[in-house]
């Protein structure tokens, strides 16, 4: 081979391998996964949520039947496959109660952590929750546990200022955000994990104040 | 030029691009800015915040003075420079009252948007923004004004579970998150500017049950 050709031979080797890496990258890039940023404000009018619970079935009551913050957050929520950790101040929505009721029988590990005082009030659903078998541990200490989050499959969380009450989704100002940007799952899910542990019930010590004798 | 040296010359030519072109993206790279994901969990211990809110000031103070999460938020909040925009369910914690305060004082524009029942609660600081001439609008409409966010210099959102109180911080389970991510900033601006105009007391109705007859 003259060195001419063997010269081109060589450059049209490098271009073809550069072409080869550059539409590799380009193919990762496009295949990349799109990062969940979702955000959710309410109040939202009540509109029929049948659909979503009981896939399959028609439904043809006079409620709405469209989209909305409510039916986005429901949607999120029955994409669990694996596990659903709650940690939310107050839970009294029936509607959101179902649909963690149906992830629990469909065999998603779903665990509850929530505030002593609230979880007494009317409307809530910890008892509903924990008749079915779904392990729910209550704060031990003053103050309130406050929080208003979940995290779906220990990869998507839910956060924000709404309590899962129909006041809050249906009358209050509210924001949720959803994301799967990985510093705020873990973190939040570290948090949980913190509850889980500090509020074991085997551990729970009735009178914290007394110091022992 | 013989043609194999016009060959290596091309060769090189197309290396050297390659090579200057590949280290522009490299600095690129190194030089971008680093986006910010900050998550914060309370109750936090009584610290001293002077240093923070009084900068150039030794403090010699028996309260311990290290950081804090609520250090991280001073300090985040301290950080603005033109604007600061307030959506907060319930306003009582004296020393973000302070900072919110010494922003406005060196001509950062605050607004505020709060909670028509929670503004006239105990130890609300409302009062002391309006009096130092910071625009405070409130909820013209049942249910809660409940976000709890501030967004700095439009860049910047503050978000989560913490109301703005004493008990908040030091004794409640509670969360902050902290990111300039553009898809959470936009849309809390969004819903931050759709509220300051429909809190407008120019447009304030007194009776909006009353239909006009």
């Amino acid at each position: 081979m003259s060195p001419v050709a063997a010269h081109w031979k060589l450059t049209l080797g490098l271009t073809g391998l550069a072409g080869v890496l550059g539409l590799e990258l380009l193919v990762r890039y496009l295949r990349r996964r799109r990062p969940l940023r979702e955000v959710l404000f309410f109040p939202v009018p009540m509109t029929c949520l049948e659909p979503l619970l009981s896939p399959g079935q028609k439904c043809s009551c006079r409620l709405s039947h469209t989209d909305s913050a409510l039916t986005r957050l429901l949607f999120r929520l029955l994409g669990a496959q694996r596990s659903l950790d709650l940690c939310l101040f107050t839970f009294s929505c029936p509607v959101l109660a179902r649909a963690v009721l149906s992830l629990h029988q469909r065999g998603v590990r779903v665990r509850v952590v929530t505030d002593s005082d609230y979880m007494a009030a009317s409307g809530s659903q910890m008892g509903d929750l924990r008749s079915a078998g779904i392990p729910v541990r209550h704060s031990q200490s003053s103050g309130y546990m406050h929080h208003k989050f979940a995290v779906i499959d220990k990869a998507i969380l839910i956060t924000g200022s709404l309590n899962w009450t129909i006041q809050a989704t249906q009358t209050n100002r509210e924001n949720i955000l959803i994301t799967d940007e990985s510093v705020f799952v873990k973190a939040f899910l570290k948090e949980f994990e913190k509850l889980w542990n500090e509020y074991d019930p085997a551990t729970y010590d009735f009178f914290p104040e007394k110091e022992s004798k």
